[in-house]
């Protein structure tokens, strides 16, 4: 017989979790899932942690820690190439937890599970013993060998970014859907690496060349919302935080530049705008920046770390 | 550029956890690895956490904490009749971290997953703000439409568990080495429904039943490691604490009762110790322990909870 501790957790998997799980998955009542990808593709796995007071405020709605959980790992995978599967969850709560903070989180969580078409597979639930901590390990598949890897870059491809960049680095709002999870298709087609911009653009950017290329970037040509226009408008200075700012879950690609046109039809025809900023020269040291006064920057501490 | 502490983080993984990088992993540089099942294989995925101070003591050597947190993950998929193919690692480090845990956790690691043959796919490093957390999401395989379920047992199977019973519970040594992981295709062959021990014999056993289905154990079958049964036959009363207590990690299956020598001949062959210990009967209530003394025991609250 379970006992009532285990009996509750038990009881928080039926009624938060079970609804949001996937076939395979047995109704979370096994310890196990089954997953087959389809004929002819390769699964594509990656994992992501997310912390209450290191990655998102304890006080942030349940409802968008949930979301950013999963998105952390959604745009992993679509800078892949890869479209979602199903995900495991590992919620290791605080010992302060309400069921009402559970319950958003749920919520938010099957929503964004759903928007994904990446059901829940399992997982496990744990006191912490200290913040709240949610790892989410994301299954995804791509055709045979037409993984993205981010490292393949060459030089002459042209640099691009989904979405806009800087408004979390900024403490502007999110986007609640950034666009990344569905430029999968489009970046497995054209792109000759990617990885998602989880840590700022400027370091992201500088990990993907590594030695022997690196980038000219024309900030002028970063893509900025609206308000991150506005705020870099009033206060020039703001652009540094928003290059090298991290939580942007957009995708960074190179491509070459014969395919630019092809990558940005596709990009489009999945409702993704993609901005070209910059071009893969030869050389070494961090991507160089030209600002809009003329003089080139580089940033040598650039890549916001959660470390 | 990466600063400092992200520099920190990278070289941490290019360090210590690089060296365990199986194919597809492409060396941990990218945000995400490939795995492709064998032709006619389902993907079974599971994931377990361990945090220190719950799980485990956080002054156990750190090589042990390693194949605990891969250990309670290889009883997953062995239960299921799956053999591993790989894993994804999200370890949450405490503030006071040094490079001494870190080094033995990922030489435990090493060792445990080469045993295991199942290599490290990727996963996260974050700051836990709190104790240690290690959580593991571990891919295996099955012949497509062969998992053995949770749920699945039959009125009249013997049940069976592998391995002995206790040892944790009673603050024994445990074997360094369940044989769990290695019964996996025993399991596959023969089993009606299969899970791992990690609650406790009783009340995993409970689970395992569910509405219409109990069991009869005979107490004396269950296996018990020399140690332990030295210790139950100076005090009786510590045979409860190995019923009920967890960590076991071995597998409880059961097997129709023309099944069992087969069953037994396939575990012999992988170099596993059978037991079996009793039958499913018809009725509710949780499983009935004939006791040495001739009375019938349960145990209302058997299973150990670690939330």
């Amino acid at each position: 017989m379970a006992g009532p501790a285990r009996a509750s957790e038990e009881g928080l998997i039926a009624r938060y979790f079970a609804p949001l799980a996937g076939p395979g998955a047995d109704g979370l009542r096994d310890d196990a899932a089954t997953l087959t990808p389809a004929p002819g593709h390769d699964l594509v796995v990656t994992a992501d942690a997310v912390v209450a007071g290191i990655h998102y405020f304890a006080e942030d709605p349940p409802a968008s820690v949930a979301r950013k959980a999963l998105g952390v790992n959604l745009s992993d995978i679509a800078a892949k190439g890869a479209v979602p599967r199903g995900f495991l969850l590992t919620l290791a709560l605080p010992d302060d937890w309400t069921e009402a903070w559970l319950d958003g989180f749920a919520q938010g969580l099957g929503a964004a599970a759903e928007a994904a078409g990446c059901p829940l597979l399992g997982g496990d639930t744990v006191r912490s013993g200290g913040p709240a901590l949610i790892s989410v390990t994301l299954l995804g598949e791509v055709p045979s060998g037409t993984i993205v890897r981010r490292t393949t870059a060459r030089v002459g491809d042209r640099i691009c970014v989904t979405g806009t960049i800087g408004d979390a680095a900024l403490g502007l709002r999110m986007r609640l859907e950034p666009g990344a999870p569905w430029a999968a298709r489009a970046v497995r087609r054209h792109a000759s690496a990617a990885m998602d911009v989880s840590d700022g653009l400027a370091g992201d950017l500088a990990k993907m060349l590594g030695a022997g290329r690196t980038a000219r970037v024309a900030t002028a040509d970063v893509p900025l919302s609206e308000a991150a226009r506005r705020a870099c408008a009033a206060e020039p200075a703001l652009i540094e935080a928003a290059l090298t700012g991290g939580d942007d879950y957009e995708i960074l690609c190179t491509v070459a530049p014969e395919r630019l046109e092809d990558f940005r039809a596709a990009a489009a025809a999945a409702g993704i705008a993609v901005a070209a900023i910059g071009t893969v020269i030869s050389g070494d040291g961090p991507p160089r920046f030209e600002m809009r006064d003329g003089a080139e920057r580089v940033f040598a501490a650039g890549a916001f770390s959660h470390f």
